[in-house]
Parts: structure tokens; C-alpha cells; sequence
């Protein structure tokens, strides 16, 4: 029977990643390995007025009011769809092992973690689809209605959301070896005021390319053509209008080339910034390169050296009793 | 040394296909089996005032000027690729057996073939890349510059056209057990009206769906997930601005699907359709729904069932002999 509580705590881990990857805004994600965000739910004995307080929000930037922070509206979300009605209420902590207005996936792994660990709590009734959903719910209430984020933490890997309504993602296939430098620059570029510069819309003939360079990517990644990658990997849409908004991108973009990237582009909605590799030392160069190219445009930038991440979000805990 | 006749006679048939492939408009397209396009050149000891003299154009509404049939303008442009300078005249054999303006890649068919039977005949100085450069120059003269019927009729297979300038074409996997429906109904529409309904640009929303379900298209055709290459053959751009101009074609397309059809649309800029199935029986069932709906609709059609065509153009008969 759902609502029954099969664990008194339970603890997940949802990665962050990349978001419009390249040309496909909106529709291709990927999962990246190391940072994540954590969710923390556990029953309480505390009467208190909503089903879910949060003890901790992970940043002081972040609400305490469980309606406004992605963790919570998409555990909600579970809860709703659950049909369960608990008597108890839920404390919630959460972790942010992702840069907040980052581009990295930060709003959207919270979401995925809050929903996943609802789930567990509750005996899992709810399948991915259902949860996916719910997880899409947070994410447009606090930065878009857009999957190609949430997709990617749940499930892992390479994400294409082939459509919203109603909701389809694919997992593709992608080579193994694939290595992503992630550069985190230090500048702020408010998701908002990145998706207001978008043009509403395109002339046929950037239709035809983007979708052409979409296409390619999918076909890259499935037969691991590596050079097809870099050269489908060419945003005609988005990026264009977000480069003049971060400083240091245009120059640490043709670094990472010069480096040998196998194509480089922002990372959702920046500031940060991602270029594919075929291994671990070339991926070091490049995040290495890109870093002296933001510095010598007077950025600060973080670098690392990741993998796509293949799990997705994990039940890192459970901890037993009602 | 180029220029060397390696035959007097070259026979080369090419084969038909579907151009802007559901929502892969100008960069999805694959050659049919069945129907195809032949062309024959023969070294000959006529002094005539150009290189290539048409002794037989394959249709009375095709032109004897060389300078404006598809097969010589390829055969020329090849010619001129190969930097050869012959001094004896060729004369031209065309056979149609695809139909003119029938959106089943007749133009590009001949074009290829005329390529191809000239640099047989040279000793294939070309390569591939160069073949179609050539037919690509003769497709753009006689009905406009894109490459999703040529491609696939030079190369066979499915093939996503990456781009235009330079010129990026990739061959992709497809399910072998796919077969096509195709109907030609008999109604007549230019290439230049079905172009010049397109709209010049689209909204970002539809940029967002339409490159979703090209990439689903090659997804779904790398994995063999029929069911997704179903609901990514939804073209947002082409079908919905041509299928007015086609009596009977939204009542076709509803029996198809209505029959099993995995998506069905509009080949290349019409007027024929087509629809795709997972055996033979199935695809004749949905071509004979089709007819049945064109039918109603007052106007007749023929149907075939096809496979795709794996093979590309190919030399049929060489004769030996200078």
C-alpha cells in the first residue's frame, strides 16, 4: 500500500550536468560525474503546518519556504501523485554540491534528489516517467520549463527531450571515453536574463542547420565519430546572443579548440562553460587553456575534469524504522 | 593520367528517395529501391559545338540543352572537376523511371547518374565528395541547393546532410526491416510552389520541437525503436504549409496511420507521400489505405512498396573499347 513509510530517513544524490548541450537547446542534456546535490527527507514528530520543513535549505541564498525551493516542490510533487496522505510531517536538508545560477544543473538535480527521495520514502510508488514529471514541476516553478536538465540527473547519461507535452526523453548511447572540461567562470548570469536574449525566432535557413547539427550530434554520440561530434557540436541559436554576455567565453572557446576540444559551448544557461575530450589528459589541457584564456580576459574561472555520469540520481542512505 | 577513356560506354542507374525526410527538412533523406533514374554516355566521333550532346533527354518535357538537363550539367560539372579536356564529343542516353516533379528525388537521381557514368568513363578521377559537389551543382540549377535527395541517391542508406557549405553528409544506420509506403497521387506541384509556401522563418518553440524530432529520427533509426521513429516523424515547418496544396493528402495520411503506418508525410516538395512500415504486408495494407483515401478524395494515386535502398548509384554496363 503506498504511504507507507518503508525507511525513517532516506539520503539521494542527483548530478548536476549540461544543459543545452551545443545546438540543442532545450532537448540535449548529459549527467556529468563529481558535484551533486543531496537531499536529506526524514519523518518527524513535529506538528508543523505544511508537509515538509525545511531544516536546511544547503545555501543562504536559498528559501526555507518548501513551495519555493526546487528539493521540496518536487518532493510535494511525489507526494501529490502518490496519493498518499501522511500524518507526520517531513524535515528536509539538503546539500548543494552545485553552483547556484550556474548552468551546471544545480535547480534541476535538486529537484531530481527531493523527488527520489520521496519516492524511497514512501515505497516507491511512483515510476521514472512520474517522477520525471514531478521534477519538471520544480524546475519550472524556479528557473523553466524545460527537461533537458531533469532528464539527464534521474536517468543519467545523454538525454534527448523529444518532446514536453506530453513528456518523451530518450536515452542515447555516447562513446565511453568522452571527457568533459567544465570551466565555472566567476561571473553571474541570471537563468532570466540568459533566456530573455533568445530571439523568438529564427529564419528557416538557422532552422535547418540547428536541426541539421542536432541530428549530427545524436549520430556522433551513437557511433562514437568523435571529429562528427566537434564539428556538429555548433550552436547557431543561443549562443551567439549569450557570448557577448560573458566575458572571457569567445576567447577561452577558441582556447579550447586550439586545445584540441571536441567542440566547446556554454553549459545551460551559463556562466559556465563545457568542451568535450576524448581523454583525461587532453581534457585537462583544454580546462587548463580555457582557464588562461578567461584569466587573461580578467575571470576568475574553477575548472574540472569529468565524466558523463551514467547513474543519475542514487539513494545514497537509508536508514531503517518508522 | 585522368582523361583516359577507360570504356567507350557507361551505363549508371540511380535511385529515387525521399527528400526532407518527416521533420528533416533539407538534411534528412534515403534512396528507394524500385523505380530509379538511368543515364548512358558513349564516347562518340561526331564533332558537335558542346562536350555532351543529348540524343535523348528520357521525357518529352526534359531539355536536349545540356546546359539545363540534370544528368549533363552533373556529367559537366565532373568533367570540368577532373580536369580532363577531351576532344571527342559524348552523347547522352536519359531514362526516367522516376516521375518528373514527383517529389521522389527524380531530378537528383539524374543528376547522380550523370555523374557517376562520367567519371566512369574518365577512370573515376572523383571521389565520392566530388561526385556530389557535381550533382549537388546540377540540383541546385534545375531545382534548388539541397542535398537530402542527392546524398542518399549517390551513397544509398539514410543520410543526414550536416551541411551545405562545406558540404558535410552522414551515412546513418537504419533497421533493415523498414519498409516504405509510397504514393504518388495524381496531381501536379511545382517545386518552386511548394518552396515558396515555406515560411522564411519559425517561431523558437517550433525551432525547439522540430530539431527534437530530427534527432529522434536518428535515434530511433540507430536503435531500431520503431515506436520512436512513429512519434518523431511530426514535421512542424513543411507538412503543414504544403498539405493544403494536396487534395486528399491529410485524409491519406490519418488511413495510414489509422493502418499502422510507423509516421507518414510528404516526400521531398510533393506531391507524392509516403509512410513507413515494419514488413511488407503491413506497408501494403497502408498503401492501399492510402490509395483508398486519395480515392475518396477524388483524385487518383499509385502506390509501391519499397525497401531503402542500400546500394547508391551504380554503373550498370560498361562497354569496352575506345
Amino acid at each position: 500500500m503506498p504511504g507507507i513509510a518503508h525507511a525513517r530517513r532516506v539520503r539521494v544524490s542527483a548530478p548536476g550536468g549540461i544543459g543545452n548541450m551545443g545546438p540543442g537547446l532545450d532537448v540535449l542534456g548529459c549527467a556529468i560525474t563529481g558535484a551533486a546535490d543531496t537531499v536529506e527527507l526524514e519523518w518527524s514528530d513535529e506538528s508543523y503546518a505544511t508537509a515538509i520543513r525545511i531544516a536546511d535549505p544547503g545555501h543562504p541564498d536559498l528559501p526555507t519556504d518548501p513551495a519555493r525551493h526546487a528539493a521540496s516542490i518536487a518532493a510535494l510533487a511525489v507526494l501529490d501523485a502518490s496519493g498518499s496522505r501522511p500524518k507526520r510531517c517531513l524535515v528536509m536538508r539538503a546539500k548543494k554540491g552545485l553552483p547556484l545560477s550556474g548552468g551546471q544543473g544545480g535547480s534541476a538535480a535538486s529537484a531530481v534528489a527531493g523527488a527520489v527521495a520521496m519516492n524511497a520514502l514512501l515505497g516507491a510508488p511512483l515510476d521514472e516517467l512520474a517522477l520525471l514529471l514531478a521534477a519538471l514541476d520544480a524546475e519550472s516553478t524556479v528557473a523553466g520549463r524545460h527537461a533537458d536538465n531533469v532528464a539527464p540527473s534521474l536517468l543519467g547519461g545523454v538525454v534527448l527531450v523529444r518532446a514536453l507535452d506530453p513528456l518523451d526523453v530518450v536515452r542515447l548511447p555516447f562513446p565511453r571515453e568522452l571527457r568533459v572540461a567544465l570551466v565555472q567562470p566567476m561571473q553571474r548570469l541570471r537563468t532570466a536574463d540568459s533566456r530573455a536574449v533568445l530571439p523568438s525566432s529564427v529564419p528557416r535557413a538557422v532552422l535547418v542547420q540547428q536541426s541539421a547539427n542536432v541530428a549530427a550530434m545524436v549520430a556522433a554520440l551513437a557511433s562514437g565519430d568523435l571529429d562528427l561530434l566537434r564539428r556538429a557540436l555548433d550552436d547557431r541559436v543561443a549562443e551567439p546572443v549569450r557570448a557577448p554576455l560573458l566575458r572571457g567565453f569567445t576567447d577561452a572557446k577558441a582556447a579550447a579548440l586550439a586545445a584540441g576540444a571536441l567542440g566547446c559551448s556554454i553549459s545551460g544557461a551559463g556562466p559556465t562553460s563545457f568542451a568535450f575530450a576524448s581523454d583525461d589528459a587532453s581534457a585537462a589541457r583544454i580546462a587548463l587553456a580555457m582557464r588562461g584564456a578567461y584569466a587573461a580576459a580578467g575571470v576568475d574561472a574553477e575548472t574540472r575534469v569529468a565524466r558523463i555520469d551514467d547513474r543519475g540520481a542514487r539513494v545514497e542512505n537509508e536508514t531503517a524504522g518508522t
